[in-house]
């Protein structure tokens, strides 16, 4: 039986309120000179204090070995099966700059790049260009029309782009053009099944179409396209966990995977301080808070060991905002590693710390990753954590007589 | 391939033998003063010194964060998939008490009630009526007659009986009358294939005549039946693993589901030390023993920390009979935790240790949760636990050349 089916047949109403708090990519690895990791280095009273009470463990956001996008690794926070629930770039891109996609809509990510003459890619994302002129550059090409298709185009941030087909019988199923190399010419668009073939070519006549209104353009005169997905709306946390949801994101990957589950995404914050505030301000209108801090995430992709660490005792510092609300069940943990010394994204395991009244503590005394590895939740692959978090939170029936 | 066909496959015959020793919930929480859980507050010399040569864990029953009823934990212990091998509460109950099912026989539990003049609930129990009276009620209702169909019905304890139904193409799949709660009506029995139509209306024919033939008694005037199931016997432990098996249990519902896997039932044990002194007695007559101890569980029920304080300490006093025989596996663990500070079953880890000469000990000192959780077994699925208890007792060959 599937895992959410069963989660879904014993999920019971409750007063209690769960925060799920997460430091993306905060999971990391030791510094070549001091050997210690972003979470070992950084000074976190309040997390330490927290994992004293806590259950603590490790997690596999997908797989063990397995290096997980964003999209992947937060549909397990949430209780999916990442494998089994795929969602391409272009949806999350696409809800997270507030576009109401239909169900059946194909959605793509765009980055606005720059060709030679002969064709070949010099710029996968034409210098960064501004956000303003990327929107300049979307009004260009936001009127092309093809025969019985519904063409959006909206501008992100920089040189960043979606774009949303919506029409009878197309598929997501398709490559991506974007080489991920310089040198080389954009690829054709491939159908990944059989019926793909249509909505490839549809999507070679606009790229084409694209090209041409951009000849003139520099340094953006060329779009790249990836994470061509179709829109198939998962069950949201209201249907299966009986949930009332709320995001406190500032990016719009994040808004978007938590709008796909059937968040509601509150507030404006522009700063981790701002991200607290909303979630004070808010407390008593939901059940479940996903409250995400990009930042450890993004200090770990530029290889900023030091400012990782200062992010982290950011939100160390702002902790007890948190814990002064008491929710009934709090979680800390990532939806990936990001050590600083990898610059990207990583397969090592997320640590985890579970606070509940009926919790089990496990005498773990900092928040790291090689004490959560001692921790009575041992470890385990993501998807579980969500069951974990409405059983401390008294919101799960028995299973069986 | 299926875990089961594997461990089928692999199995071969030994003269070893294995006690699976069961405290039902001993698993706990910490009291809120002490700081400790009942494992911890106990004084268990005994289990301590098998733990010290042991290996020793933490098992997730079903899934992480599922609070299981005792049929599916216990199948889980046993090495079967407790969400493909899904057994209702009327069949575990019918082999509780010794009744023969046959394949396809439709089992369920009835509980005696009390119905005001409207029809309305007032007592689910009906004020727990002796065992006499349940024997007195249920000769008012066992000549109940329906066209080509044989009805069964068996005094339990207090107000419980259990009814079975046989005929040509029963359906288990029906939903609960009683409906948990006073001041309402009995609910109507639903079928959930459409397969089961047939059987509902059967169940509310008896029903109606029930009512009927208890319309003058007192308190008991109305019957509830829940835990419909249609019994399919899965493969025995002899049959899977070629071990010929006895339980050891006081209780219905355990004795029901250790005849339901192929084990025999030995003894007529009414305390702690007498299950123990059977297991002396009979040792030499089989190569498994599944010995289940039900007040620990009882004492978490009722939210007594000093009773299963007290149970856990009875038993490690006994458990020097058990080593004395020298098993070549033993294996002491619980079916779910019952933390008393819950007063019920609940999704924490159970604790378990595993002794033979072959076990790799891990140096855990005491057999609590927290110890168990720094154990080299890990974290793992309870129904890993018979594979493990198997090669433990040189009973699996090597899988693949």
């Amino acid at each position: 039986m599937d895992h959410l089916k069963i989660l879904k047949s014993l999920a019971i109403p409750a007063e209690s309120k769960i925060v799920l708090l997460v430091l993306d990519g905060v999971g990391g690895l030791p510094d070549k000179t001091s050997g210690r990791t972003e979470l070992e280095t950084a000074s976190t009273p309040n997390l330490d204090e927290l994992a004293k009470k806590s259950s603590c463990g490790l997690m596999d956001p997908i797989s063990m070995g397995l290096t997980p996008g964003s999209g992947p690794s937060h549909l397990a926070l949430f209780g999916y099966d990442p494998l089994k629930y795929q969602v391409g770039r272009g949806v999350l891109e696409a809800f997270g700059i507030g576009f109401e996609l239909g169900p059946s809509d194909v959605a793509a990510r765009i980055n606005f790049a720059t060709i030679d003459d002969e064709g070949l890619i010099t710029d996968r994302r034409a210098g960064r260009i501004s956000t303003e002129e990327n929107e300049r550059l979307c009004t260009l090409l936001k009127d092309i029309r093809m025969p019985a298709l519904e063409i959006f185009l909206r501008p992100v941030k920089e040189h960043r782009a979606v774009v949303v087909f919506r029409g009878q019988n197309l598929s997501g199923a398709l490559t991506d053009t974007d080489p991920q190399q310089l040198g080389v010419p954009p690829k054709e668009v491939q159908p990944l099944t059989p019926e793909g073939h249509g909505t490839a070519k549809i999507v070679e006549e606009f790229i084409a179409e694209a090209k041409k209104r951009l000849a003139v353009e520099h340094p953006a005169n060329m779009i790249l396209m990836r994470g061509f997905d179709r829109y198939e709306p998962p069950p949201s946390l209201q249907e299966l966990y009986l949930l009332k949801s709320a995001a406190i994101a500032m990016y719009p990957m994040y808004k978007g995977v938590a709008k796909l589950v059937g968040m509601e995404v509150i507030g404006e914050a522009t700063s981790i301080a701002e991200e607290f505030a909303v979630l004070t301000e808010r407390f008593s209108d939901y059940d479940f808070f996903f409250l995400h801090v990009k930042q450890t995430d993004s200090a770990g992709e530029d290889g900023d060991f030091r400012r990782k660490v200062a992010v982290i005792e950011e939100v160390d510092g702002l902790l007890p905002q948190l814990t002064a609300l008491k929710p009934d069940v709090i979680v800390v943990t990532c939806d990936h590693s990001t050590p600083a010394v990898l610059r990207s994204h990583s397969w090592h395991a997320a640590p985890v710390l579970l606070y509940s009244k009926y919790c089990r503590p496990d005498g773990i005394e900092t928040f790291t990753e090689r004490e959560c590895a001692k921790g009575c939740l041992g470890r385990f692959p993501t998807r579980n954590l969500m069951a974990l978090a409405l059983a401390n939170a008294l919101r799960l029936t028995k299973y069986g007589a």
